[in-house]
């Protein structure tokens, strides 16, 4: 436990990611604890957000074989050959684009899992446990994604 | 990328919604951003957080037939006609008052959903991708709801 | 609404947990107002966030029959008893440990549950609704737990 009284630090970055398969796991975490060493802080919090509405932020162990466990829980929430309403383009009259996909299943996935993710930085370092990483999980690639990067906090 | 070290500055306000469905999504993007640009930061955090069990804080697109999609999906982990322990007003014995509701499955909605959402602000504007808009989900309604709403960062 | 120009203060503990049983929601509402009180920001974020990937971070009602419905969700959405990839120690490779345990439910619990909330602090106090606690959920116990929480805001 400690309490700083610091000169304020706000340092925000983008992280960009060229995605290479429908359904993937990104593990951002090196480049994020450079982002937040690039801003100084010694304490304060890093909010990793994802912009897109068919990607994820989420932190949990970077295993394979779970990431394989992942992509089945999500497909037995929100089957990705079942109908949905955002892709029944005789219907739908808004957001409507050329080449539109059908994708409300990464819709659906996006929504269990969150957008965002709020980590400490405390004694100089990311607060991340042992088997914590943290992914951009791609849920209807492969696309260009971006994702920000917000660091806020204090020096000693 | 930027770095300031700027004078800190914490902006508290509400949002009071009354919702007219027992399961709704209301838009609060433009109302989030009125409050973002009243703090009058340059760049940080912006943290929407929902002051109820049976409600929800959810980042996504707009499209209404994607959000009866989103209203399936609910339906299906949580089913609006199953049984629940916490309907047992026979057993329960546990925060009890008059006129309570069967609502069960939409604290089971609330629980997947989750109830607040962290945006990144930064070059005088809340990073948000081109489909992205903010959303407070009714679960249990129609309710007046109120949202907190806190925006912390720095001035350039 | 209220607009605060602060000696910015930046608090960091960590809180200790005990687990008991396989599956667990452990309240940790007054430990977590206790700490924020220690930092003494009037107005804020405060981020609680798991250090573990069988562990979730949620915010809901402290009811026990509530909380048996939440377990009997979870076990629908990953059921406790079916194969997951990630507990084939013959096929992985991967983070394998002495004493690994088959766990590939508790992870995806946890993905869907998420790892972090944050809350915000306002008029010296935190921001909860009526009905709202903060939990730590064990997924995989009984173990030894360590939740991180960061106070970052201003004094007036």
């Amino acid at each position: 436990m400690e309490t700083l009284v610091p000169a304020a630090i706000c340092h925000h970055g983008r992280i960009r990611v060229s995605t290479e398969r429908a359904m993937q796991f990104i593990d951002l975490t090196s480049r994020i604890e450079a982002l937040a060493a690039e801003a100084g802080i010694h304490a304060g919090l890093v909010n990793i957000q994802s912009l897109h509405t068919t990607t994820a932020i989420v932190v949990n162990e970077h295993e394979p074989l779970l990431l394989e466990d992942f992509d089945a829980l999500l497909g037995r929430a929100a089957p990705r050959d079942a109908p949905y309403r955002h892709d029944d383009m005789e219907t739908r009259t808004v957001n409507l684009g050329p080449g539109e996909r059908p994708n409300g299943h990464a819709h659906c996935h996006a929504l269990l899992l969150g957008s965002s993710a709020s980590l400490n930085f405390a004694e100089g370092r990311l607060q991340l446990g042992r088997w914590q990483r943290v992914f951009l999980v791609e849920l209807d690639g492969p696309r260009l994604r971006d994702v920000s990067v917000l660091v806020l906090g204090g020096v000693r």
